[in-house]
Order: C-alpha cells, then structure tokens, then sequence
C-alpha cells in the first residue's frame, strides 16, 4: 500500500516532465511558424510578439532541469526511469534552442522590411518552415507514444529539408548577384533559411534521445547532421 | 576503511567525467584553431583534418553519457555529487557542438579557395577566433578549478566577441556590394564567422552550467545571447 502510494507520486514526477516538454514543445513550434509569417508578411509586431515569447522556454527549461535533480535525488532512480528524466533534461535544452532560433529569424523581420521579397522566395521558406515544422511535430508525438521505430524513421529522413535549403540558398545567391540592393536583405534571408533548417537538426537530436531513452543505447549509423551548402558555389551572373 | 574504499572509485568515476571532458575540450579548441587557419590560408588538407576529427567528439560525448547514466544508477549521488555527472553531460554536449562548428568551417574552405581573401577580411576573422577560442579555454580552466566567480565573470564578458563580428559581418556586406564576384565567397564567410561568434555563446553556456554545479543554481540576470547584426541595414555602395 505504502509503496504503490510511493510509486504513485514518482509517476506524478514523470508526468510532470512529459507535460512540461509538451508545453515547450508547442510553444516552440508556435514561435518559429509566427516568425516565418512575420518575415513572409513582414509583420513587425508579430515579430515583437515572437521575441518577448523567448523567456517563456528559458524558464521552463530551468524548471524542468530543476525538476529533474530533485526527482533523481529523493527517487534514485535506474535504468529506465533514470533515463526518462535524463530524456527530458536534454530534449529541454533542444527546444529550448528551437525558440532562440525562431527568436533570431523574428529579429530579422525589421531588416527585411520593404526590400519586397520575391514571391518564390516567399514560398521557398515557407515551404521549408512547414517541413521542417512537420518534422518537430512527429518527433513529438513520438516523444508522447515513446515509439523507437518512428524515433529511426525520423532521424533517417533530414534529405528533403535539406534539399530545399540548398534550392533556397542558391536562389539568394543569385539574387544577391542580380542586384547589389538586394544584398542586405537576402544575407537575412539566408541566416533565417539556415535557422530553419537547423530546426530540422533539432528535431533529429530529439528523436536520438527518444530511442536512447526506450534502449538506453544510442541509435546506430552515421547520419548526415551539416548542410550540403557548405562548399556551394553559385554560378556567376551573365555580365 | 570499506566506506573509504567505495569513495575513491567513485572519485574516480567523477575524475574520468572531468579528464574526458578536458580532453574534448582540447580537441575542440584545436578543430576551431586549424578551421580558422585552413580557411584563412585555404589549406584544403588542414581542412579535411579537422572534418575527419567530428567523429573523435562524437565518440567522447556518447562515452560520458554512457558513464554518467552507469555512475548515478551505482552510486545514486545526490546534490553536488549529481549536478557534477549532469554538469559534466552538458558541457559534454556544448563541446560536441564546438566542434560541429569548427567542421562546418573546414568545410566552407573550398568554396572560398582562389578568392583571394582581402588581408583585413583574414585578419578579422583570426581576431574573432583568438578572442572566441581563449573564452573557451579560459572556461575549461574553470570548470578545472570550479571557480563560480570567474564563471560569472565569463559569462558578462561576450560584448568584445559581438562588436568584432559585428564589424566583420558590415565589412563582408560591403565587399559584396562593390562586386558580384564577392557574394559567394563572401556568404560562405558570413556563415564562418557567425560559427565562430557562436563558439563564445557554448563557453558562455559552459560558464553557466559550472556555476549550476557549483551552487545548485542558475546565475541571475538576463545574458544576451544573440548577436547584434540581426537587424543591421548596410548601407548601399554609391553607384
């Protein structure tokens, strides 16, 4: 009797991570789809809106760690248990990241004011905020059912975000080539291309942590974690 | 004399934490130094050297997870003796970053290779590294000697490193507006240079979860992590 009651409030414990990575999580979503409609529609306020959400995950990202070293002090907890709360300090700190980077493109909005984006453009990185947004969102729900098979389809699949990104940031360059005003503007645009697709990283390091928390082993293979911009190289204008 | 007896293996397992966490931390200031220097000299084979080390810190990182969970499920330390082993899992993960950003540079060299980098562009970029790369090792002095003064001190100190990439990010802006042929070395710059302004945010990080360990606590105060340029507007070359 007395140990189910034990038991009973240590799941409490656990729930309340679970819970807490949740709420992190739509928030953090929610951040990053604001930002990209702010910088697509160029909506300052919105932006502004976005920014003062930052401190919302900083905190609870302090709370959860504060959490988590409590429960493994009074619980001592094992195995899988202890792994649960590892889980959660870490996928914190991934979300956490998450809304900084949406905190970031937000910042952006101002400086991309009025340079009238080109439409494809537009759709590009809206395109890439959806994929890459999609992916967060699986990941999860594999957080929520604990699946390690989804955890694998997830991280294997980065390609298709990828691929976008490279499209983006040559379509930059090349308007940045076309017409020195668009310079400033399009050098943004790339960094807020490239927080989006760090996102998509994120969202991988979270499904890793999922399937180290149901194996307590970490998921095998190489996966591609950089861009393919790195050494990208536009063609040159016709002069 | 038993109880005596299981302390020192558990010192030992606490010292494995921090002489493995010391080694990644070597291993990452020098992927970033060697970056730096292949990119400024573009020097391919250095640069491929540095890709081909990622791998070493991957390994190291998921070695100290692996020990960190082993040591709490045997010991089931608690207060400073916990938030030492989960101290140790996040600097662990900073480092790693570290290095991912040392390898996305090296690998930026061979898009930069035959520009003919402007001397003030190369000295810019070794002055962000210098000041970068001695925040980061003056922080794993830090967390050898556990001084929470001088991990407070660190963490206020990221203004020098903004105002250099600040600079350097207008300079790079300027450079492609006088001409085209610019943009493409110049943007794979921008991005090596916003890597190397983001190694100081992981000291900073470092800094922060030292003083967790040491006091329980976070350090007070908002730190801002973001760097200036988000919203800066170049002005447009004279025709």
């Amino acid at each position: 009797m007395s140990s189910t009651h034990i038991v009973s409030i240590y799941d409490e414990e656990l729930k309340y991570l679970t819970r807490r990575i949740s709420e992190m999580g739509g928030t953090a979503e929610q951040m990053v789809s604001d930002a990209v409609r702010a910088l697509v529609t160029t909506d300052g306020a919105l932006a502004q809106k976005v920014i003062s959400e930052d401190v919302v995950l900083d905190n609870a990202e302090r709370q959860i760690n504060e959490k988590a070293v409590l429960t493994i002090t009074k619980r001592q907890p094992v195995s899988a248990d202890l792994r649960e709360i590892l889980g959660a300090v870490r996928i914190a700190a991934e979300l956490e990241r998450v809304g900084d980077l949406g905190k970031n493109t937000a910042k952006r909005v101002i400086a991309v004011q009025g340079s009238g984006m080109p439409r494809k453009l537009a759709r590009g990185l809206e395109h890439l905020a959806e994929l890459a947004l999609m992916q967060l969102k699986e990941v999860l729900d594999v957080y929520a059912t604990r699946s390690v098979e989804k955890a694998k389809a997830i991280r294997e699949r980065d390609d298709e975000i990828d691929a976008i990104y490279t499209s983006l940031f040559r379509e930059l360059l090349t308007y940045m080539m076309e017409d020195p005003r668009n310079i400033t503007p399009c050098t943004h645009l790339l960094f807020c291309a490239k927080n989006i697709e760090r996102i998509g990283d994120h969202a991988t390091n979270i499904a890793e942590t999922i399937y180290f928390m149901a194996t307590g082993a970490q998921p095998e293979g190489e996966r591609p974690k950089d861009d393919n911009t790195a050494s990208l190289v536009a063609a040159e204008p016709s002069a």
